[in-house]
């Protein structure tokens, strides 16, 4: 039994005319010779107005639990509104909450990680010709507690439940063509990647290409599950995402990613003594402050430099708890800059490549850009610029790197 | 322990401001030393809107079992919101699906009935402290399925439970202030009602003072628990259904209920042989009519009339059968009236007390009304009249019983 896994997220439900959309798609699949299970997101808006209502109560740690018990109501509507309409299409389906499959998770209340599922009933389903409508995003703990797996979470739950059950291949319905080269809104010849590794995608989708939810691509590369990013709106093969294929030549650079919303903070003439880096990035960590790249340059004169850049949004938060540390590391001072992007070519191939770098850095260059920071890993480049130079900047290099053409 | 369970209608918490209003109350009840309860509908027009996407979609045996994982979202909701509320106000709380707690049903998807309740988890809850707020009107079978108890199906959930886990008495909160003598929209001066039997509610329930889903009435009956209707918005002791006190002198008439919407059709010159009125109502009852009043008077020439009631949107449809069955049994013909009204006075101390018959038809006929129908019951009697004399009917006979004044 061929099974495909497929999830549709809250754009491809906004209203009963999409999920009639959905299950023309889902049956389409079916008739192809495969048993499907279906994860389904809540429709368009509804989170949204759940969150609304949960806001006018009063979310806070106490009421997290509850908060579960409220947001898990929007996947429980789409995924009834859906099995009744491959229902009245002359279908057999059925619909299930997380509970009922059952998604076993923590009770981590609104960011559950899931421990195990259970495949017998839907395999059952399967196999006695049953569409199975899976809610996303939600579990049970073992107390039968309702727990949800944070928002973006109905991909971990089509791409667990493909991993648990063996499935082809788990098939991401989106409102866009697939992965590109780089964000059409900004680059206006990117181009619809056919294929990409999990390195990849991990690497574009933490760096703000956010079609996929970044822990379910982590979790289809651990279990070596073919996920596919397509459009439930056109007729598109869309992006296949699975391990390196060692008999294809790998293009040099797959895509760019960037962002927008971060901020570079320095903290100057840091004694360059062991520790220090926790002195500094300690106070930070505490205040729930994540953290993205970290720039430390060798020191010259027994003093550095330390860098490091934070999401825009906590700016302010980390340039006072910085002020206090300065003085008790005895520093210089701290330098900060909150318009500033980050620019990321990323590729398998470039680890057979020498010189993907220096060709960046010579693009960039040309064009008069300046590079504030760099930082980069086996198959990533990245590197921080004035924000102003942000779309000058990817589109230099989407066209220097040939990223329009097909094989580049 | 003393246990309270309460139950809130759509009503009570149409926004999260009402929610506020309805935690007050449960902290009340809970401060003046009761363990809480707390059985939630929908929030006000919520059901209307599941049941719309629900048609949108294509409503039919086929699909009730996933209508029910719809429509069960509302109670989610309210149950989630109030459980917030009432812990943001500092007091330990946690919500229950029918699932969780688990109201066992049978399969009937839409019209479930409950065989057993858990109770273990609910009673912890009591002895920590913890407000048990449980959904209305859902439960499971054996196989986790979601079932629902039929509209209006939250009274039962609340009494039900109140008598699974032995509670002093379980309180309906509701738009009105309790049970009246009469309609008040029809009788200016009727007058909320202290204290009802069980018996005489289910008698005004079912003739359609439409407080209280007439199952849970009976439930309450069989298992004897206290009903309290009383107002979630004012500050009124409402209405105590309970068993029959003996020490207590009875009035004699409690209340008059009535329907407008109901038609009447007598077939004529129906020969008086055995199984006659089964070959009349067999047909009728085969098309999942209900029929409410059935009179049929003795014979005098071998023949007789056969009359009885049905609600007025089944009017054509019984007509359609009727003509045929008339043929069959060769009576004579099929006479109807769809524009009649049914009034009927309640009391248990009818039992006790010749003459309420004749001075209610003595009243009518001071009126000029004619009684096209007659039946009566041990607590009841039911007249059916024009249907443009039910309001005058119905103020006269309240005010010649005296309903209006305390102890009548």
């Amino acid at each position: 039994m061929s099974v495909i896994v497929q999830k549709y997220g809250g754009t491809s439900v906004a209203t009963t005319t999409h999920i009639e959309n959905v299950a023309r798609r889902v049956i389409a699949t079916k008739q192809a010779g495969h048993a499907v299970i279906v994860v389904v997101s809540a429709m368009g808006k509804e989170t949204d107005r759940l969150d609304g209502l949960a806001r006018e109560v009063g979310v806070n740690e106490e009421t997290f639990r509850e908060v579960d018990v409220l947001m898990t109501t929007g996947e429980q509507v789409s995924v009834a509104l859906l099995a009744m309409t491959l229902i009245n299409m002359g279908h057999k389906a059925r619909s299930y909450t997380g509970g009922q499959v059952r998604m076993l998770t923590d009770s981590a209340h609104t960011r559950a990680r899931l421990l195990d599922i259970e495949t017998d009933r839907l395999r059952s389903d399967l196999k006695d010709g049953v569409i199975a409508v899976v809610a996303g995003y939600q579990g049970v703990d073992t107390e039968h507690n309702i727990t949800t797996l944070g928002r973006g979470g109905s991909d971990t739950t089509a791409v667990a439940l493909a991993c648990a059950i063996g499935a082809e291949e788990c098939q991401i319905y989106t409102d866009v063509d697939g992965v590109y080269t780089a964000d059409p809104r900004v680059c206006e010849d990117a181009r619809c990647l056919e294929r990409l590794t999990f390195e990849e995608m991990l690497e574009l989708a933490s760096q703000g290409s956010r079609v996929l939810h970044t822990r379910s691509v982590e979790l289809a590369s651990k279990y070596q599950m073919p996920l596919r990013v397509s459009s439930s709106f056109r007729d598109v093969p869309g992006t296949l995402i699975s391990k390196e294929d060692e008999s294809m030549e790998q293009a040099i650079i797959s895509g760019i990613a960037f962002t927008r919303d971060e901020a570079k903070l320095t903290v100057t003439g840091v004694k360059d003594v062991p520790g220090i880096a926790y002195r500094i990035l300690g106070p930070v960590s505490d205040g729930n402050i994540e953290v993205d790249m970290i720039v430390q340059n060798t020191s010259a004169d027994q003093t550095t430099d330390f860098t490091f850049t934070v999401q825009r949004d906590d700016y302010d938060r980390v340039m006072d708890i910085l002020q206090k540390v300065v003085d008790d590391i005895e520093a210089g001072e701290v330098q900060g800059d909150a318009k500033i992007a980050k620019i990321s070519l990323v590729g398998v191939g470039m680890r057979s490549h020498a010189g993907v770098a220096s060709k960046m850095f010579k693009v960039l260059s040309d064009e008069s850009i300046n590079i504030q920071m760099i930082s980069t890993s086996e198959i990533k480049i990245s590197v921080v610029v004035d924000e102003k130079y942000l779309e000058l900047a990817v589109r230099a290099l989407h066209s220097a790197f040939e990223l329009n053409e097909e094989g580049a």
